[in-house]
């Protein structure tokens, strides 16, 4: 299994319309048929600068890399999250003990 | 539900003897009665610092304050955590639409 998370803050005004139609954009991801357990937060720890995250799991490389070559993916990388996304951190778990 | 979560990178040498007693004395915050769902991953996206990473959930605030109090958490952090560990963040993450 493999977990795959990205913490971000966008540049639209909290709470605006944009952010509203990013996040449901992005909830989408979780129609690509290798997503597993997708989930979207907000991130609240004030240690931090991200306000949002999102994770999925995989059971296998073959199907992350998958998803990141779907072309929903692609286009919404393309078309929301660079011109969108101000800041972002990609962190990938697998279990310590397989 | 708060999912809280760290990632890291210990002072230690990938698979020594140290690091090993480094992730079993952190698998111990398992034990605490407030944590839920603990899990301990290896990090391994090449696209940040990080080399490990935990995470829990609480089903309240109340509860995440007496995981931070507890005296093995604190003890923990004290006496493993400032000491060996390089470089951290934590993110903590709650349910989008709750």
């Amino acid at each position: 299994m493999i977990r795959h998370t990205v913490t971000f803050r966008l540049k639209h005004h909290a709470g605006s319309k944009a952010e509203g139609d990013f996040l449901q954009a992005a909830g989408k991801l979780a129609a690509i048929p290798t997503v597993k357990n997708f989930e979207a937060f907000r991130q609240t720890s004030k240690k931090n600068m991200y306000h949002f995250g999102l994770s999925m799991e995989f059971s296998s490389t073959q199907d992350y890399q998958s998803y990141n070559e779907h072309p929903y993916h692609v286009h919404f990388v393309k078309t929301r999250w660079i011109p969108e996304v101000s800041e972002f951190l990609e962190l990938d778990y697998e279990p310590l003990n397989k």
